[in-house]
């Protein structure tokens, strides 16, 4: 079988501007970046259309690999063959990671975007504006104190921290300014990547460049030893950093390897953020095309609940569909299954175990209304008699499971999906509700995505952490969504749970305010914001072959 | 007066496609990033021309202001203007400084290089691209230690820091990683700017691709116990940081307020570094102009040297023509006047004494076989009497002083410059030849430039320095010319000392081998390659005004 990379190399793109063409975007609203990237300027795009907004969701990750990119991927092109007018909106992927282990492209098989290699890399500069815009506001946080701290920022207390595209664990934790007195007050600080930036979160949810200003300038940088905060617009630096922004704002368009338009844009992290592409990519998509596709970060626990209950409910959007992908692999290993033996035949009596993991995401989207649509990712050693207790169990629920092969076949392996889809969108969703009210308080709205999704037996969230949501809702954000940061491997805070665990326990460690972003991140376990290289980093096998072609990179 | 602002937003752009178009840039060469900005694919751009090269350098800067850059693009769209097909080649400014001191742009009054605010921030994220490759080389030293260490590094003697395009002096001097044994071993680092970046200088003399992955992989970023070096090519980094640099190495189109073409690419620190665009630019410029108008940093004693003994020496490049700036307010600074009585009418007398400053230059720029032609860039309150005074030192010397307003009146105010200039220039340079030979001891080379060129009566070189020098000769680096690292405001290591001082002593503190890059930097004074901001920062005043424009960078 040939490799994605390989896959990607016999693509045949076309020019950008007759991607934008087909696409419904005139000329003047087109903003090149090389060949084959362009961004769309919002402000001249004309309205064509009012679209049926489509989520793609998935089981609980593995390391089997669910390809919820490449069915979001294989519907968008699959609608586009069977007469829909489709936009897909995707996350950009991050550079750092891509020096990591190796991995990176955006879909897989004859479901990709187009070029894999620029959108990995420097893509068209977004990620890159905002570690700038980023860094330019601790940069003035301590240039405030060094020039004799009037707004009174305790030191202990500042946390805005710094950030890097780079996965490199040795900036995590530091201390700095040494130096003496030229160069300012040394404290306790770190970098985060770059994807875990507010700022990436708040460029994702922005409605537009005036809002972002706003938001930003809501960003709280730090505390006083009365505890009270002081906002990013204390120090002036707002307005400087919605210039840094303002071309990264815009959405990115690409093609798919059938040359179907995609906007990629925005990626925050699944956890400690809401890990969907940007509100103005889909709001910009939904204008232009009748059918728009996206995806959600992680499981459905994660990436959909989020979706809904954050992205949704700060844009006013609501999905008219939605995509549940499993794979008879993932759910294997759902079910007990070592990936090495993955490979070892037919295992019908793993998949009905291991199914118990789908059957709970689909519950867990009914309680939204919606009943989502089974896409059975294929892989060729998948037996009939495995697709078929997937199949069994999703009409418990009423819910279609569609053999999907666009991995192999591109768009005409998901038509079958893509028709249930199209009708089950025109029809709508009347019922979709989020899962809890805005007003709900903070620690109750934690309870409630603990119990009603993750399945939680007991959900402890010590005083001080009530303490500290009792004092936020005191200065007026009760209202915010709450951002759940747990492992993605499982219901559960335990990545080694498998299946449908029960019985667990959901302990809170701790919360923080995104006051610009718009939401109280509630991490339970152990969250890393800033990734380590492995031993062996695939940035050792990463190089430009004698052609000018990059080798290593997937 | 209208603002260069003002005078930038009243120009009329046309695409760069008609301006590549105009330049002999075939389409297939070119790479647009928006509408008015492009790379060029060298690889496949033809070769239609073998021009003539014309320096542009200048007196020690003043707080006045010199005009250099503007004078390089008067000067360039002048030559256009007498028939004289004509590139221009200029450094791309660097972000950070734009959020401390109020400036930015490139050029100034009508000429000017546009679109001057996409320019200062991320233009085609050469910069960043710059950061990514230095900080990925960064990360995988610190991560080579965290996994055992094999080479051996010396934790204490890690030269190799990382770099910010931003003004923070919060990140000098700082120590990590701290957090334990999952994020590693502590010690003594700090961030730099980026075009402080060993590999800024790189990507400026690198020759192409393969050049460029050479010279990093031959980047020193450390020491063992014992003081051998540890190279970028032991941790393996070289070909991952050439791919992340594969489009910034290809020069950046823009267009002059009067829509013609230049380059401008790179932009390396003049002190630690040696102050030119790429080798690449002005080598392709010379490919496809009859005459080529580039500048070099600071004043002549630092930047025209640089420009003739490291960039031309490693290139194989030799100017045809040299032209220096001059203007009455710079002389009179140079004799004595302070800023804020340089409006209070005539002062012969001030002009006559500063132009010892610009004797010198001359002085200075003979020595390397060519007679400059003088640039008097004209300021409205220059009077005759004090041009006159100019025009008589240049005749002592065989020189030409041609009275220029390019500033008020664009290429028109040019003509007579330009016409002496592609005169000269077509003569050639026959007695060109650097300073000191290639085979020259590394400290004798120091003591040459001191001498030479700032006129030191005595130069002290520290035993310290002196056995370092001799152990990189022993190493194998004994050709590489000296960049030498001093204020520029004068030819001494003082800056106050205005004119052409004597008697003064250059004392080198210390040396650095840039490997990679290919020069030894010897450091007179003071070098800061990590600003810092003001109390007020301009940050604060910069912002998008209603309709979307960019107000307070410039």
């Amino acid at each position: 079988m040939p490799t994605d990379i390989e896959i990607a190399r016999q693509a045949t793109l076309i020019p950008i501007t007759e991607v934008a063409k087909n696409a419904g975007v005139p000329d003047e609203a087109l903003i090149p970046y090389g060949k084959y990237k362009a961004k769309v300027d919002t402000a001249t795009l004309p309205t064509t259309s009012n679209g049926k907004l489509i989520l793609v969701t998935a089981v609980n990750p593995t390391p089997a690999g669910e390809g919820k990119t490449t069915t979001s991927v294989g519907l968008s092109d699959a609608l586009h063959r069977i007469g829909k007018k489709t936009m897909l909106c995707l996350r950009e992927p991050s550079l750092g990671p891509c020096f990591g282990v190796k991995g990176g492209g955006a879909g897989g098989g004859k479901s990709q975007v187009m070029p894999m290699d620029e959108i990995n890399l420097h893509f068209t500069g977004d990620f890159h504006a905002i570690t700038s815009a980023h860094n330019l506001l601790s940069a003035m946080i301590d240039n405030h104190i060094y020039w004799g701290n009037s707004l009174d920022i305790d030191l202990r207390r500042v946390t805005w921290r710094r950030v890097l595209d780079m996965n490199d664990r040795a900036l995590r934790q530091i201390v700095g300014p040494l130096g003496g007195v030229s160069n300012g007050f040394p404290r306790e600080t770190g970098f985060d990547i770059t994807v875990a930036s507010e700022i990436m979160a708040i460029l994702c949810l922005a409605s537009d460049l005036d809002d972002l200003q706003k938001r930003l300038g809501d960003i709280i940088i730090g505390y006083r030893r009365d505890r009270t905060p002081v906002f990013c617009r204390d120090v002036k630096a707002d307005p400087a950093m919605t210039v840094l922004l303002k071309d990264a704002i815009l959405p990115n368009l690409v093609q798919t390897l059938e040359n179907r338009p995609a906007f990629l844009h925005g990626g925050p992290f699944a956890n400690i953020a809401h890990g969907c592409n940007s509100v103005i990519a889909t709001k910009t998509a939904l204008r232009m095309a009748d059918y728009v596709v996206t995806e959600a970060g992680f499981g459905a626990d994660l990436g959909a609940e989020k979706f809904m209950d954050i992205k949704c409910r700060l844009a006013g959007l609501k999905p008219d569909a939605i995509v549940l992908v499993a794979t008879v692999r993932a759910l294997k290993m759902n079910g007990g299954v070592a990936k090495a033996d993955l490979t070892k035949g037919e295992n019908v009596d793993a998949v009905r175990a291991g199914s118990v993991n789908l059957k709970r995401h689909i519950e867990n989207v009914k309680k939204f209304g919606i009943t989502p649509t089974i896409a059975i990712n294929h892989f060729y050693l998948d037996t009939d008699a495995e697709i078929a207790v997937i199949q069994e169990m999703a009409k418990e629920f009423g819910a279609d499971a569609v053999i999907c092969k666009h991995w192999a076949e591109g768009g005409a392996g998901a038509e079958e999906l893509a028709q249930i889809v199209a009708t089950k969108a025109d029809a709508g969703a009347p019922d979709f509700d989020q899962l809890y009210p805005s007003s709900m308080p903070l620690a109750d709205k934690i309870t409630t995505v603990a119990t009603e999704i993750y399945r939680a037996e007991n959900v402890a969230i010590p005083t001080a952490v009530r303490k500290q949501l009792k004092q936020w809702e005191e200065m007026g954000y009760g209202e915010f969504p709450v951002c759940m940061a747990k492992t993605q491997y499982s219901f559960s805070t335990d990545p080694t749970q498998l299946g449908a665990p029960t019985g667990h326990e959901i302990a809170i460690r701790e919360v923080r305010l995104s006051a610009g972003a718009g939401f109280v991140v509630a991490i339970a376990g152990d969250i890393m914001t800033m990734p380590g290289l492995p031993k062996v980093p695939s940035a050792e096998g990463i190089y430009l072959d004698e052609n000018g072609q990059i080798e290593g990179l997937f």
